[in-house]
């Protein structure tokens, strides 16, 4: 995962053992995203099966497990937008062969081999049913379907340390993902050392930031792991942090506090004066120095015009420079902005809002209104990632992110506000087609920590990687599910956490109880859907350890009781299927029982004994129905009435989560027959 | 854990939330170990709590949550044996009061409180029910038992990583133990940087070896949480590292190659050349002042004197110096190692071979031999510490190692071969056993490497720590492991793995089954115990990746089934407890249909179907045993012999793993009354 662009699968397999030995050739060689990845295989070897493999390099004239060959070095650091990454793998007679034109192609490769270790089973895929681990033999031609697949991730309103960093990096990569797109600026905090302008930091942070030292660390990380780093400043928005410590850059008077509340604020920069844009071509200046990537974003989103409208001298201003409106006041603003940005050899990036045909069409927009907003953006000539329907933070689906495309508008997409004629994705030509880069997940950090981040952005991130980098054809929710459960045991032995730390959580949530009933109670329930966590009552100080932030965003058992019970719906219902939906139910009253006790003591989980009351009340629910179904019996008149009440109640969130088996639950009610009245 | 010499618990409770504060005061509080231990306490209680707790230090005045209060800072680096630990805590009317003489008694207190850190409960301790979490009202006067509480880690066999050994470190902080003693030579690899001599390291090892910045990383992180660093380098024997870069320091003409098979190897050091000990001088030098530790272990165990016995030379050399036999040999190299250690300042630590009446009573004894052992040196007038009977690598209960006690005698402890009478512990005068310093727990590597580690040091070190640590008195086995669960979920917090690789090995064996079959399934079972899996097949490169690596030393589940079995079988037998025994035995029947699928299809696991054989012969014997006491019914004449032959099958090791439950199950057959024949 992804899938690759073109894949064949033939019988036989290559022991992985400790004898695994590797060969790099080609003028690529030498490259050191190159060499240093080829370094790394032993180790990761190691982990993912357990046996002590040395890193054994040998020529390739001596038949080596993994052959890796690399025609040209061409691509120098920075690694730009639309750099090389095929590559080929071929996996047979005991050897594995991955070829690339380019670095970028081999390090895709290279995850695609270590995705491919698995143990020997007992039948095996033509691999020995020795105690071991093998690679099956295979020939893969591959290629991504868009050229910027990325991660937006926000540090500011939860501050995420240098070591999450890495790890998230080493994710995307091994999901072939190749943008880290860092939000380095917001009202809650300014995360990132400037030498030239330190009150930034000092002031509008909690101390929690990133030296000049740790981001070349991290840009070297992520460069060796062919990912590109792409900073982005929030302006002049969303940038009350950048207010606390230079007061003069803001519309009004200060003084300015970092923000500890959630939400769309009122203080904006001063577009007007010029003392602005002397402090951001400072400041951009700086940065544009530490960042090598040729891409430079500076927000741009939700600008709430009060401030602006009501102030005497901005009116003035835009009276004297003829701008209508706020928006014509942000499109001055942003010219400027670009050519500062232009003036440090970058190009600007920036949300929907910075759209205005001012600007020239060098700029790239990356549109959370949608695949309309960007459909217009491209028929105007502008270029464009989605990142609408991959938001993270709002607990969507893997299935729901996986069926947004970049390229077709979704079914039931809320139009939202464009100006202009609204274009469909569908109506651009090929050419406009092309303007359309790819797309970016975006994880916002309101009601996510370090702890629970990796919770957050995986597996469901590995799904979004797919659509970006497959073909378009690939679209099999049930496939991409049973590849999703491997991928995210995978990506375990890179040190992520989604596992590990929510146990860990709920470990601490059971207290002296014993955790596993918590565990399987948990695995039926999900957080609440879209922003209705996003109330006022959360601040930055929050603490986030209740079992909302232990609970998965997805339950994958919920969603295979429900697969199963629409499986069963389909008639006939066997007797087999029944039995095997009843005694899941039964379970599922066992566990209520026992997290009972946990749920009764601790504090912190005592506003979550109404969920069991819920996942009781379904599975009772449940359990009448599936006899009334399974006896072919009917029910009495006012009994589906009286259970629906019971489900949509019991489906009500509560301590913002959800008891997610009530779907399935309510089809089993539906499908019961009941008596006339 | 360890339990205090004295405590109190009072009505009423502390809370800990985000307004926490502390204040650091005396002259101790400019100790820079007081210093870093109180930096780090907010950090600590922020992931204990999953609240964001802010380091923020305020005046003693000013009303802190904690208080510390530490009169001295005389105790100057490097910390010394007997060093001043302790302290007191007195948590009262909203404030947590640590004081303590000296910085250690600081930094033990400190542990205890964050121990006592614990989520509100409904009723409470006191504190209120709001969700969160509080310290409970309680006084605490608390000082070790023994002046030396350690822990000594093989890192030869397996290498182990530097953020591996500094998280042992955290640990044996945490559980008040204050000795790493380091074993970084052995047959198998030499695992530290001589500058001196290069060779050591680069030819005695595979590549895996600590450089000394890193050592000295190392040695100021365990400085800061009050633990001492003795350093081991074993000679004469267990030193074939050491002769593959220096030959001819053997007593052999070598070629030497590092070890990669186990056992006691018959290469020694030549003690009869002057170049020898010009070596010795030379290398112990550079580790003595890399060190600063006072003692310096010089192994000296397990000496195979065949090569010393049938080489003339060597013969000629003892029959000049009238040396009448190999010990006598070894006496004499110890003599002159003795020499040269304390030229460099240091006083001489060694195994129990080392004790020879030509020895001065500077030199420390450390005991595999027991406790016999310890006495006649301490008789004579020797130093000693324990570590027979604490063992990890041996796979006995924490309930085994929290029995040995470095001043009794062991119930059925085996008398080894000890040179003269043999004197007991008991007899000796109070001055006698003041000589006996404490004990360390002793970790070899044969098999286990830095992935399952932690699982075999945690969490029975901590029961070994409290013998060391508590007054003599405390030997209550129920409170133990009940302290002892508690404290093991503690741990983890210090980012100790022993929960988590376990899950993730076996997540490994599972491939794409699911996991939790085999979790439930390996929690019956235990690892063989004693040197019964130290066989000629383990190799140094042999893969650790099997069911019995994945699982851990004891088994809860086990142990409270033959808790439960013994309630049960003290009459009368209630129908409650029959019921739950056979809920039980149902559930573990369940668990061996539900992971059979993964037992029968992955390679690794194929050889842990005889066990779950087993386990089903187990489960059925119990289920038939438990309805015959029940039903107050008489089983027919062979049957109880044809059951009690099942569970001895069903007990023998298989795939070097043990069903544990299967005394339990024993004793509910035994108790079974058959009918005359």
């Amino acid at each position: 995962m992804p899938w690759p662009a073109n894949v064949t699968v033939q019988p036989g397999a290559i022991v992985i053992d400790n004898s695994f030995t590797v060969a790099v050739a080609g003028a690529g060689a030498k490259d050191e995203r190159v060499k240093f990845a080829t370094e790394r295989i032993a180790e990761r070897l190691a982990r993912q099966t357990g046996i002590p493999i040395p890193s054994h390099f040998v020529p390739l004239t001596h038949n080596p497990t993994l052959a890796i060959i690399v025609e040209s070095r061409d691509h120098k650091a920075p690694q730009r937008l639309g750099d090389d990454e095929r590559y080929s793998l071929v996996a047979s007679n005991g050897q594995i062969r991955i070829s690339a034109d380019a670095p970028l192609g081999a390090l895709r490769g290279i995850e695609t081999f270590l995705q491919l270790v698995r143990q020997n089973t007992a039948p095996g895929m033509g691999a020995p049913a020795l105690p071991g681990f093998s690679v099956p033999a295979v020939s893969i031609h591959d290629e991504p379907r868009f050229p910027w697949r990325g991660l937006s991730l926000d540090v500011s309103r939860h501050f995420i340390p240098v070591d999450a960093v890495k790890r998230t990096i080493d994710g995307l990569s091994a999901v072939k993902m190749n943008v880290f797109h860092w939000h380095l600026s917001d009202d809650q905090g300014f995360r990132i050392e400037s030498k030239r302008y330190p009150r930034l930091q000092q002031y509008g942070s909690d101390g929690e930031f990133y030296t000049q030292a740790e981001v070349r660390d991290i840009l070297a990380y992520a460069r060796d792991r062919g990912v590109r780093v792409v900073p982005e400043f929030d302006i002049p928005g969303h940038a009350t942090s950048w207010l606390v410590g230079y007061p003069s850059l803001g519309t009004g008077t200060g003084p300015y506090h970092i923000v500890t509340g959630h939400g769309i604020l009122t203080n904006l920069m001063d577009p007007t004066k010029e003392s602005t844009y002397r402090f951001l071509n400072g400041f951009i200046g700086e940065m544009a120095r530490l960042f090598p990537d040729e891409y430079f974003h500076i927000g741009g989103d939700e600008v709430n015009p009060t401030e602006w409208n009501t102030n005497p001298r901005i009116q003035r201003f835009m009276r004297r420079h003829h701008l209508a409106d706020a928006h014509a006041l942000q499109a001055y603003f942003n010219k400027r902005l670009l050519k500062i940005v232009t003036s440090h050899g970058k190009h600007m990036e920036g949300w929907d809002e910075i759209l205005h045909p001012d600007l020239p069409k060098s700029i790239v927009i990356q549109s959370w209104r949608g695949q309309d907003s960007l459909a217009q953006a491209a028929s105007e000539g502008y270029r464009g990632i989605l990142s609408a329907g991959y938001y993270l933070d709002l607990m969507q689906s893997a299935e729901q992110h996986y069926a947004v495309d970049p390229l077709k508008t979704p079914p039931n997409g809320k139009r939202p506000t464009v100006s202009g004629p609204v274009v469909r994705i569908e109506d651009l030509t090929p050419e406009q087609k092309k303007l359309i880069l790819g797309g970016e997940a975006a994880m916002w950090e309101e009601l996510a920590t370090p702890e629970n981040l990796d919770s957050r952005l995986w597996p469901r991130t590995a799904a979004i990687a797919e659509r970006l980098w497959s073909p378009e054809s690939i679209t099999d929710v049930s496939s991409m599910y049973r590849r999703l459960y491997v991928t995210n045991q995978w990506l375990e032995w890179l040190g992520l956490t989604q596992r590990s730390a929510l146990e860990q959580m709920r470990q601490r949530l059971a207290g002296t109880y014993p955790a596993k009933p918590l565990d399987e109670f948990s695995s039926v329930l999900e957080p609440v859907k879209g922003y209705s966590r996003h109330a006022e009552r959360y601040q930055t100080s929050t603490p986030l350890n209740r079992l909302v932030d232990a609970t998965a965003p997805e339950s994958n058992s919920a969603r295979e009781f429900r697969d199963a019970v629409d499986k069963y719906l389909q008639a006939p219902h066997t007797a087999e299927t029944a039995t095997a939906l009843q005694t899941e139910l039964g379970q599922w009253l066992d566990v209520v029982e026992a997290v009972r006790p946990s749920l009764q003591q601790n504090s912190l989980l005592l506003e979550d004994n109404a969920l069991a009351d819920s996942l009781a009340t379904l599975c009772h629910a449940g359990q009448e129905a599936i006899s009334y179904l399974a006896g072919g019996r009917t029910a009495p008149a006012d009994w589906k009435q009286q259970r629906s009440l019971a489900v949509t109640e019991a489906a009500k969130p509560k301590a913002d989560l959800l008891v997610q088996i009530a779907p399935g639950i309510q089809k089993l009610v539906d499908a019961v027959r009941t008596a006339q009245q």
